[in-house]
């Protein structure tokens, strides 16, 4: 795919799969619109006043047909809007077609590769003359990376004249980086910190980006103010916990069609998506054993009647491994080749360094036969036995599925339109410094009130008097900010 | 597509939607075959010694990957095989290529018309000079139909000359038939008759087929020796029961992406397939309420949990309708026109006459609206909302997914293979008269072991102290004919 | 305990625990009531008509509360009853008395000696002169063994003067059942054949009682009528499956409050009993093991995500094994030596010898501590680790519980109530010779109907049309025969 | 039970339902001590150095099985302890037995009248000469309140002369409180100060009194250090949830033996009571509906497949209410005469306010039927009806059943262990203020590493370089302290 900018008959900028597809993404979007309750209160309640007016957002999130719905929502309260996705498998061609036709300026399609990826994530924040965006919306961290990098560059360009060097790392994605500031410093060496001057703030979506976050918080190398979405209860105990004990099992059968009863699966991990995972495959009929450090989340496996063990005890019994850690390197190429013939191998978790695909491609005389996009095996040549493989070790519920459904996006995704107001509204009241929050409770109260009606719940109400006796306000926030839920 | 036989460079006949998927067929195939141990047992059992040498097997039977590995099986053991599918959506077109290229004759594609599904299944049964096959595998009864109505048709225009009339019917499928009988009966008024002579028996797959198999057997009517593979334990209480529990969320999550966790679903029916799929939508997160016309199993629902009501009393309250009942006009266009907004109404168990899509496609002024092949939206004008009806009615799991998943359909195939074998074997015995036989228990128990060792199970063996104590022998079988599993 | 016969004051025979206990017995007894819509359904119906005057029942039952509740559907219908327990243990000592002093003749308290129990059986049976009982309602078969046996030792003693002798014998209970006989023939030597002469037939409630009957039946041995009520679907499918769901956890916490969950769980045996203890292990938390001979029923456990391995795998890693077999030594001495300190062994399938309690307490040296009753905590020598048993290897459902719940027992119980009904009513017509029967279907499916309404359940109708497509009656019976459920 | 102390042979103080229960209260606690591997293991790693030598510890906390372990735990660590329950229904009379004859001094029996009760607390904070304890074990806030309370009392009168009035509240309870102060007075006016002074600290255990402490930290009043053991992710996701699972069936089935399968069932409040409580049920067959006020809890009922009403809206057709919510005026006597016949009300979440049990006791014309200790039938004079009250409203998992099972309550009690360690320890250090702590997270992970070994768990192990990847140490703690489990 040759990486020109295209642009619709109004002028707006895009580079998608396939624009035709524009009204079959569109029939989706609305849809899904029925199902994101969250999203459309927002549109009704904010939408008149344009509160977004004015603003310019740059997202770097999976392009879904969930996303579709976020976006519509931003510009329907008055955003300009510009898109990329945050992964290089995620994107439903349908809905960035729809998006780029109607809504938004998107630069994503499904089956990037990496430097496709990161020349999207360029478009996405260049906004032309002028800067950059006022708002990120970011899913990972990498616009958030880029501009930190980019950032960093110029100051030491400046400072010492010096170019960043493609070749100073071993990481075959950061060296891309790498590139694309070089390339970018010869063009406009200020760039970066253009853009930083502008910018209002981000709000991240997943735990891995708010990691990297809190770690630039620490550091006191955090450039602007960042709202933690992940953390708010009605994101990660819904879609990290509810979204994939969707998404896994419908990843595991569009990919593969495997019975997942009878069978015995590995959970790498035991946190929000680790549980919900554990909990598709139990209920799909397969025997769970997870693997954890963290005693704590160990003891919660047992208490739901799985086995925890390590990787290594159950290694060539298992039939299918799922990888929810967070962390890297858990499933190496050594134990890929102890596995059960077509054991199937996934992560569902972060980057595609859960599993070590690096291992594996240079393992010598491996095999790998595509059975299908984001399918295949690997046959070792020892043993003329093959794992299967999904995603290319990348999130296989988006890779090979279409990630979260809607109405626990809606949860999220409403948690970030609320984060992105926020920014906003505070923009010159120095409220936000540079530094990592989460919203206040009552907001992530608000944002399931909105989800109930759909689902045809019907809350109680507190008196006075219960309120007073559990010492809580009656419109609520209703708990301590440690409570766990 | 025009419907003209085609021919391998082998001279085999075919008609399938593209020869060119073959590959990717067989890819599948191969990893089916991993899951498949029974039907793998059988061939390193049998097909050493060719036991079908000589015969010929025409089925009718969904052309996936799972059937495809039957139909290798059964050519393994020396048969000669020609297939269709028994559903219009059901067949996986690379599925079918690579059984053409490979191995059989095959007349299937995904997405065929009422006249084409016909036209396919008189291909199938057309073996040319010599009449028609030894051997049927059917599943849902029409090639047995086609053959039964044929000889009917055929003795009628002997005695009277009165040729069938298509119009004498309402029914726009069984007007085809007719059409079929009557256009065959000018070229060859014995057609049917010389088939029948030849024709061994029939294995039937399925509740609907099995059904209609008893019915002929009362009435006197049936022409040929049937085995009854439905009520197989080890059919009827896998593939309809655990089968289901896989390929209905399946095919949920495929067609429509709706998130199932908070929603309320309407099972309408709760035998083995209803079953499957109440505890598939509960598991994920459903509130499911059961319909029943059968006390004994409305009380099995309630003990699980499970409301049992009438469709009336849910039916603008739920969100996911699926019907299993294997029963007509269970949803009637006066009840879909009552559902919420983007209710999805789909159908697991038998026919596209569970629900009433004739009443829905000539409901005046009702549009519809094709989101993506085999899921549509239908709008009444009166409400403008829209329900969302799945493969048109027709088996669902079929139709938007693929079906079961291959390990489940090795315990009903192995019983095929061993029902096809029997008859075969005893063709000459007369040991099958003209009608409806079961297995016998010991090949179920059979049928079962061969299973165990792929999930990694270790059977305990009886002492002869202790088969004694329970009077029954050692090796089984270990229940009496009446057990329920 | 001495064993003299009580009278009330209105001269009723019987000996219970404390009659001082009635009170609270009715008390039980009369919610029970509202739980036993089934029972209480056949007391509006036939109750006015009195059916069963003048007949005699003997009932040999577990006598708790919901027995109870059955003995006096049975008084109110006009029969006359006399009752015991068929199990040393289960007795409930409130419910004994309230029968005793307000309905019938009960012998029967909470933990028997084996000798009281058979006197018990023997005093149900003796109706004084005039023989025995016309009807009788079995549990296990001991009433109706105590009557072959008694009658094969008439015969023999007429034919060869020759005496039982009890020495004659290694099994403890068997010795004391020839006692009894052999005492008897002293005073009366035609005293069984007496009672064979009257008895109209039996009802029999369990698996075990019903494989002893067609065993007697094969051999041509059954010298009466006999109904399976076992076999009824609403028994077994209902009984053993929901009831032991509910009382096994029961049982376990009261015996000994161990937490389930996390705990390693291994249920030998995978039929309906089975079924429902691997269930409610499942559910609260522990990991499951099951054992099986069966390949069906073990391919079933897999399906449920259950690992399937035998007890010598297992045998010193799990922490509560349960046997369910309906067989003989399952668990014998050597395997509970090798168990972990303080691993639970019980039974809920059948006679104490499912558990090799023989073994166990003549192993040298083995020390025996009674934690309460029911629930010991034996000590081998070498280790100084214990194994804790529970109801001394006997149901420990209703050793250390109180049994099934009302509800499902109402299943089974108006199953019993219409099995006597029949006898009664076709005692004169010859329609049950001395064979074993099954209830017909669609009294099956009254049972059940007869206890939706308790559940707020609301049937569908067939509708005439639907009825004809399925070639079923509106009102059913909806099934074959030979249907699972 | 006449209120006098007495003593054991050694001089220790006493007063029991009945000492001769001390060797079945010793067999169980032997039993306890194997499933609590947490507070083996601090006996095994600080009982050698007997930390707590010259410690006085006071307990107020259910005098069960359980309890026995911890308080055996504290005396091998060196403590002196005295102990009451916190809830008239839930010693254990064999567990009290054997701690009062072997270990401490106990003032608690099963069935206390709240005269006694608070006689019992006094006793436990009395330790003669020399003022109270030096740290005080508290569950729901009593030992701490009557100290707080005493403290207030001697102040005012100190300053203004004047007495605690026990009729200037309406609360019987707090009449009692104010009776005991107001007599304590009159013998020595210093009492509770001189406690206060002495008083080093106070762990508390659950929800209600760790509210009651922060409301008091609010306020400034609180008069010393305070550890909130409940809020350790070991005790309230552990604890509250799985403790609840097992026990709300465990107390329904002994006080009722209802069956739960087909029943519905309303759980008021799903907090980590209420998901345990939910789960249980809905495990058990139950079809269950909560009631919440909290949008997030809501929602996740709703995720769960649960039904999320008002009271309002089901109470005529549910069959068992649970509350678990922490509030008061929860289920009102207006909602109970509502109720079908029969139908089950119990608390497992708070003090006996979350029912309106005054408003029944006091409700004209209704009538009490004991069927047995905490089981009332509750009959309304107007529609005949009853209700069935367990535990008169009080926890039912303690009044009906044994409580929480051993395993879990080790994870709890081995923070209070901990807890106390940690008061003691830092005694003269000023570590702790007069404020509310929680313990730290390496200290909550300890607790659960030291419960994985007993369910056969195995630990993975971070490489240091994993660890640098997620920014922990390898050794932990691996959770911000915000993460939510």
């Amino acid at each position: 795919m040759a990486l020109s900018v295209e642009k619709t008959s109004s002028g707006r900028e895009y580079k998608v799969k396939d624009l035709s597809q524009a009204d079959f993404g569109r029939l989706e979007i609305e849809l899904a619109e029925v199902e994101m309750p969250g999203l459309m209160a927002c549109r009704a309640e904010f939408g008149p006043s344009k509160p977004f007016a004015g603003a310019r957002i740059s997202g770097s999130l999976h392009m879904t047909i969930q996303t579709a719905v976020l976006i519509e929502t931003l510009t329907a309260l008055g955003a300009e809007v510009r898109w990329c996705s945050c992964n290089i498998f995620s994107t439903q061609d349908h809905a960035a077609a729809a998006i780029a036709r109607d809504s938004a300026a998107v630069f994503a399609w499904k089956g990037e590769t990496l430097e496709e990826y990161w020349w999207c994530t360029e478009r996405c924040l260049d906004w032309g003359e002028g800067g950059g965006p006022d708002l990120i919306v970011d899913d990972g961290g990498d616009a958030t990376l880029l501009i930190h990098e980019g950032v960093k560059a110029e100051e030491e360009y400046e400072k010492s004249g010096k170019i960043p060097d493609p070749e100073s790392t071993d990481n075959a994605e950061f060296k891309i980086v790498l590139t694309i500031i070089r390339d970018g410093l010869k063009s406009d060496p200020k760039r970066y910190r253009k853009m930083k001057e502008r910018l209002v703030g981000v709000s991240e979506e997943t735990t891995t980006g708010v990691k990297r976050l809190y770690q630039m918080q620490e550091t006191g190398t955090l450039l602007f103010p960042a709202i933690n979405v992940n953390d708010s209860v009605t994101k990660s105990k819904f879609d990290n916990l509810y979204g994939c004990r969707h998404s896994l099992p419908d990843g595991l059968m569009r990919a593969t069609d495997v019975m997942i009863a009878g069978k015995v699966a590995v959970v790498c991990g035991y946190g929000d998506v680790g549980k919900g995972c554990a909990a598709a495959l139990k209920q799909a009929g397969a025997r769970v054993i997870v693997t954890e450090i963290d005693p704590i989340c160990a003891l919660q496996a047992l208490m739901e009647g799985l086995q925890v063990l390590t990787l290594e005890d159950v290694v060539s019994d298992a039939d299918i491994f799922v990888t929810t850690t967070g962390n890297k390197d858990i499933i190496m190429v050594d134990h890929m080749r102890k596995m059960k013939n077509n054991a199937i191998v996934c992560n569902i978790g972060h980057f595609d360094n859960e599993i070590d695909m690096h291992g594996l491609e240079t393992y010598p005389g491996v095999k790998r036969i595509t059975i299908k996009p984001q399918t295949d095996r690997w046959v070792f040549p020892e043993t003329k036995t093959g794992i299967i493989v999904l995603a290319e070790g990348r999130l296989m519920n988006l890779g090979c599925a279409t990630g979260h459904p809607s109405f626990v996006m809606s949860c999220s995704f409403t948690n970030q339109v609320i984060a992105q107001l926020e920014l906003w509204n505070e923009r010159s009241t120095g409220k936000y410094e540079k530094k990592v929050y989460v919203l206040p409770k009552h907001l992530d109260e608000k944002v399931a009130a909105l989800h109930l009606g759909k689902l045809g719940a019907r809350l109680t109400k507190l008196t006075k008097s219960q309120a007073d006796y559990i010492s809580v306000p009656v419109e609520g926030p209703y708990k301590p900010a440690h409570y766990r839920y």
